[in-house]
Order: C-alpha cells, then structure tokens, then sequence
C-alpha cells in the first residue's frame, strides 16, 4: 500500500483531540506531507496546519484526504460521506484507518470508481502476503518491543530513525499498525493480517536493502500480553532486527485490557533474545525506551539513571530526553555511519 | 461453526489418496458419522465407506455434504460444481475445506439459497471473536505442540482424545485446523483468524467446561518456525493448557518448508513452559509423541526407550503403541477419571 502525498487532513467534527490523534501524529513526524486540515463545524481538535475546503486543498495539490479521526466506536458517521465523496470529486485518492472499508459505501465506491481514484483502507490488508521465510536478509534492522501494547513504540521508532538519519545514518521508518502506515506512506497493519501471514507480512514491510541501511520497525503489542503475543513473536521472526529497543511505561501494573501482571524489562529483553535468534542469531537488546509522562522532571532522570545501570544500556525518555544515547550505542556496537 | 451430521464424503475424481486425505481422516475418526462415499470416474482415492450416489445419500439421511479431496493447486474444480449444486437440492449443506469460497462460486449461492442450505467454509472463519482476555477458566486441557509442523499433532490429539475417554475421562477435541474441524463438528481453522484474534479465537475454542472435563486441543505450527510461530503462540496463551505433548519427527532436519534447522525437544519443553506460563502458571510437559513411521520397530522401539529416559517423561508413537504411557502420566500428576 502506497498513499499518494501531499495529504489532507479531514477531521471531521471530533470532539477532542484524542480521537484526531491519527491526524495529530501525521503532522507530528510529517508536517511536510500535509498541505491542510477540513474540519467541520463544531470541530474539536486542531493540528495546527491551515485550514481549507476541499477545492481549496484540490487547488494546492492535495492527493490524498486522509480521514485522520475517529468517532466513537470507530464508525464512519453519515455526514462525513459527503466530503470524502467531494474530495474523489475533486480528484483525491481517499485512505481511511476506520475499520469499515470505504468501498463497501456505495456513496463512496461509486465516486471513486467514477473518478478512477484509489481507496486505501490501512486496517484491511490488500497485499497477498506469503508466508515467511526466515532467511536473512541485508541490510539492518531495529525493532521497537514493549513490555506491554500503547507504551510508545511507535513514537520510539519514529524517533529512532529521525535520530540515526540526523546522526548521518541511512534509515528508513517501517510501519506496522495505521498511524504509522500514513507516517510512512507504505507498511501494513499487522493486527489485520491473516494469522499464518503475520511473518511473512513483516518480512515485506522490511525488506532486503543495502547492508549500511537501517530499517527502523514500529512494534505491536508485547510477547508478555496474552492477547497480541502472536503478532508480536511473528514481527520478531519476521523482521529479524539486529538490535532492538524494549518501551516500557513504568507506572503500569497490569497489561492493557486484560488482569495479566507487567513483566520486567529483564524478561522481555530474555525472551526477545530467545526466540529473535531463530531468524538473527547476533539480536541484542541497544537500549531502553521510558515513557516518564507520569514522572517529575528528577523522578524521571532518577528512574532512567537506575534503569540504564540496573541493565548496563542506554535508557532515555524519546519525548524528553531525545535518542541519542540509544543511537550512541548502536554506533558503538555496529559502527559509526 | 457446527456442521450437521451424518456426513456424506465427496472425494471427486482426485488422483491419488493423498489428495482425499481430509476424508480418510475423518473416516479414520469419525467413521459412524459418515453415510457413505461419492467418487466421480477416474477417481483413485477410497476411504472404505459404501460408494452412493447423492440421491442415495439423501435418502440414507446425509445432512452435510463434505468436500473430502483437494486436486492440485486447491482450486475447485468446475466439474466438481455440478455434484455440490445437486447436493444442495437434495437438501444437504455443504462443507468445503478450500481455499475458494463456495459462496463465491454463483451456482452454488443461489443452489444454497433457493433450498435454504448452508455453506461452511472452514478455512474461512465467519465467527466474530474477541481477543484474549489470558483468564484462568475452569476445565482441564492438554495441547499438542511440535518440534516443526506436519509431525502429528492433529493425530496425537485424537488419540489421546479416544485413550482419555476410554480410560474413562470426560474428554473432547478441539479442532483448530481443517480437517480437524471436520472431525469435531466444531472449531476453526487458526492459521484463518485475524491475527490480533489468534489467542481469542483459542479461548473460544476451549471455553470453560467442569473441571473434571479435559479438553485435547489440536496444535498448529511450532514456536521454532519461522513462517508460523505467532499461531502457535497465540494458541498456546489462548489454550492455557495444564499438559502439553512434544510430537515430534525423529528424521527431519531442517523445519517444514523453510531452512531453518529443527529444534531440540528440550527447547521446545522449555520455551513452551516459559511463554506458558503467562496464563498457565502450572503448565507442564506430559509425555512425547514421535512419528516412527520412517524407522524399523526394533529401531523405534529403542528411539523411544532414549528419548524417555532422557527426558524423564513418557515417549510413545500414537499411530504404533498407543498413548497408554501417556494418559497415565495425567492420571499420575492431575489424578484417575
């Protein structure tokens, strides 16, 4: 799947900024991709980019609206049909994170088939993937891991690359789940991949490259959480990293969703390193990744210190404190750019 | 899915037995729900039941027409229509383990439709699962896990399945393949599910029963493949099994499929217990299934002796000595019916 840029933004009219977090995160990593927001009347959420109509983005060149917002239950409401039918009109290509596929819209299959426009429904995979493989690949790779689901994987990875790419690496942003799908411009939804694909599925998102190429891959869930731990072991074969990054949100007690306790970063690093040597027998743990939001300024730095010693590796707050401890290490261990 | 029985066997005119190995499976056990056979000329399978024609059947009492064979590539032979149309107007539902969808094929739609006759396709699940919740639940279950696939998981469950209940356990199989579905009358195909549904759908699979109720759940995959890990995962947290057994082929040496190099019993023991654990703190190891076929009896026999003394558990080939050894390990550690 690859979405055509510049995006539009429409966010609908959402009542805070949480359920336009998709948009918001665009335009956190790729401002640049976006030429403005639609937001309808009683709109809650701002990116902060112009906003525009429809002929307005049509005329500076927009290729792509991006439905970048979500109501609740994840539905698609009505009166939003109506924009996404004009920007087809206009000329858009339409991408959509809702889990309702666009197409199955007649208002909206119509347009886009009348139009000769592309619908893109990141949460429903149209790649036939095959199954993996586990042969090593070139090029190199870090996987985001966590000790549980939504502890900052994405923004890590996506820190990470911007990071190795200021330090004069070579890196590249893989997607994984459907923000980062629309930060990327290409990946897949792993979560929505048929089960017996889910390796095969990271083996295409991260594919063989040059050796002095870093692919930087979002993570998904934790292999310590009873309810993703399949499509986080079939990532980990898959995308077979060289090193790789375990998030960790240490005010947490218990796996998101379910009763299952957290475990230590000391597991997660054991078992990542055990079951990663399948597909890359040199895998190592470069660096520790803490999402502190819930922490003062000296709580944090007094957390990260102890956590950094207790393990003997880099540990930083991406928001905070930037990567370059972690980039650090990765320099110190597989050379400098 | 619940597929209405007796079963009437459709091997087509497939080529060889191999290819009708879906029916001699469910002839092997499950032969008192079936009525008879149907084979088209030329047709090189036979799984022993009377051959019929499909008025025959109908009048017999067949309630579901099983398409047993599959001919080269999976694909539904066009000839092959002719029969399952006419099933349906003799009041049948049809069952298909392929990869096309029947309902996808416009005569059999509206052949379904027009006699209001189901459809199953067990490769495609139509169930709506919720994703793992990792609690504990009453009821008492086994899972048979492997050194690679193909090495007799779908066989050991099923027999230790008929050995539990003849030792006079309440026990049950839970199908988690095709074939296996077929067997049960229930379940679902795994490697089918959406991936972030793999340990929900496994928790469906086994739900809560009595806790003197043992359920003996088909394995799939190995933790050690590389294409496939993330299903086996995801069944083994979903399955929370007290006991599982090792199957395992003693010739192979590279995994199914893939260059991957075969794991140890031993690792396989090991990884097993650890990722166990999240939702089976008391998961343990309850005996050894190995594949003999391609070893002499004496050799066999003296494979066993080894492999049980060295791992301290009982070491059995269910297809030439029974799983005797290892129900009475689960009497032994969980006690008698």
């Amino acid at each position: 799947m690859e979405i055509a840029r510049p995006y539009l933004l429409f966010l609908g009219d959402v009542a805070d900024s949480l359920a336009a977090k998709t948009a918001i995160g665009i335009v956190d990593w790729r401002k640049d991709w976006c030429i403005g927001q639609i937001r309808l009347q009683g709109c809650a959420a701002d990116t902060g980019l112009p906003d525009m109509s429809i002929a307005d983005g049509a005329a500076a060149g927009a290729k792509t609206f991006v439905i970048g917002a979500v109501n609740a239950g994840g539905r698609l409401p009505e009166h939003w049909i109506d924009s996404i039918v004009a920007a087809l009109e206009a000329g858009m290509d339409v991408a959509s994170g809702l889990h309702v596929r666009l197409g199955d819209i007649p208002a909206i299959r119509s347009a886009a088939e009348k139009n000769g426009r592309q619908l893109h429904d990141v949460r429903h995979s149209t790649t036939s993937f095959a199954t993996g493989k586990g042969t090593r690949r070139s090029g190199k790779r870090i996987l985001a891991v966590g000790t549980d689901c939504s502890v900052g994987k994405k923004y890590t990875a996506l820190a990470m690359d911007k990071a190795m790419n200021e330090r004069g690496y070579t890196s590249s942003f893989c997607a994984t789940g459907q923000t980062g799908v629309f930060i990327s411009g290409r990946g897949a939804s792993l979560d929505a991949v048929i089960a017996d694909f889910i390796s095969g599925a990271a083996e295409w998102l991260s594919p063989e490259t040059d050796d002095s190429h870093w692919q930087i891959i979002e993570g998904q869930g934790s292999l310590f959480h009873p309810s993703f731990a399949g499509v986080t072991l079939g990532l980990l074969h898959g995308s077979q990293p060289d090193g790789f990054i375990v998030c960790h949100e240490p005010t947490r007690t218990r796996m998101r969703g379910v009763e299952t306790p957290l475990p230590t970063i000391q597991q997660v690093i054991d078992l990542t390193v055990q079951c990663g040597r399948l597909t890359n027998p040199d895998i190592r743990c470069v660096g520790i990744a803490v999402n502190t939001a819930a922490l003062g300024d000296d709580e944090a730095l007094a957390y990260l210190a102890k956590v950094g010693e207790q393990y003997g590796l880099p540990a930083t707050d991406p928001v905070r404190y930037g990567m370059e401890a972690i980039v650090d290490k990765v320099s110190a261990e597989f050379g400098a750019p």
